[in-house]
């Protein structure tokens, strides 16, 4: 379906991709009707069917444009340096900065792969572990170089993913502390739980941390 | 409601409320009908009723329970001591061997807060903030003593209960690691990620790891 940028048709499937991720995040994939989403965005149920013939097909395009974004966004954020310490701190701004952006349909992805069919599955899985794949080898990288020390490649990884995606589950803009002081604080717990060397990583950030946020936030 | 131990109607609820968490794990807690969990346990619609009488009944229970039977599990694993890696670590270890046994009641109670009534919800936040004051005590204690070195007892305490309890979304028995071998590696990340003084629980924990996982799991 070739569309204009920008054209109507293309105004509503977005809106129609927001009001869906966050009807999803509210009551549950299973538990959204078409009907509901329709009513949702402002238009008939069949206005729906032209853009997602199936509401899988919906669920699954949520996914695959969360994961293509993020995706995309580490391309962009990815440093050319070889440094691990570096590639380390990017990952970890760029994971954190899309998901706290995207809370709806990080929601989606994490807890709607129940109900996407084999195949569909299998494509979300392996553009996520494609992504997962980049952290591991930044770790591997580090631990061979000697600036990093871990037991288990897989594991840290996995570690690191869910404790930064977790940031969405509590954090909400304008209370105690910014995106940029969160980021802060999780990228010196980052270098910690890989055993960055302190030479590096670990001075660098710290001096980085706004003045006195130790002492208020213990 | 006072039953026997044992009694039928305790087994039958045991069994309702196992059946529910399966199924709200597996399709949402808006999309599963009483109906639907009372064919999945075998028995009539009207009987789940005698147990739950609405279907909200049924969740907030789930969460009570869930989160009565970590705060019990912590009571009976915390430490006498007052050192605070000790205290930790009796923290991870209880954390990640109580969820690990408990995915989908661990995955109700993460995922369907939502669904709580404004009453329900603020007593189950308390029963969870009341845990998680246990970790930021362990944490502030370590920082006092200055045994840990972090920045933010707040945030720690979410990065390291969101870093465990995403075990279950991963970790399936009998494949790779066992779970002694996970809370191990966990042990040392947490550890680290808390900036645990090396002498002490780093070094422990790193002998208490089996032989060769460094070399196999990087």
């Amino acid at each position: 379906m070739a569309r204009t940028t920008g054209s109507d048709g293309e105004k509503t499937e977005a809106a129609v991709r927001e009001a869906a991720a966050g009807l999803i995040a509210r009551y549950g994939y299973e538990a959204m009707s078409m009907r509901q989403l329709a009513a949702e965005v402002g238009v008939q149920a069949a206005a729906l069917y032209r853009y997602f013939p199936t509401k899988e097909d919906l669920l699954f395009t949520l996914m695959r444009e969360h994961m293509e974004g993020l995706t995309a966004a580490w391309e962009m954020a990815r440093p050319t340096t070889a440094d691990p310490e570096a590639r380390l701190a990017a990952y970890v701004r760029n994971h954190i900065a899309f998901h706290i952006e995207r809370r709806h349909s990080t929601h989606v992805s994490n807890m709607e792969l129940r109900s996407l069919s084999h195949d569909r599955l299998t494509r979300i899985l392996r553009m996520r572990t494609a992504y997962e794949k980049e952290l591991r080898a930044i770790l591997r990288d580090g631990t061979e170089a000697g600036v990093f020390s871990i037991e288990d490649t897989g594991l840290t990884a996995m570690a690191l993913i869910q404790m930064m995606t977790g940031v969405i589950v509590w954090f909400r803009p304008g209370e105690r502390l910014s995106v940029a002081e969160v980021t802060t604080t999780y990228l010196s717990m980052t270098m910690r739980l890989v055993g960055a060397k302190i030479e590096g990583a670990a001075a660098a950030y710290s001096a980085a941390r706004p003045f006195g946020r130790s002492a208020a936030g213990v």
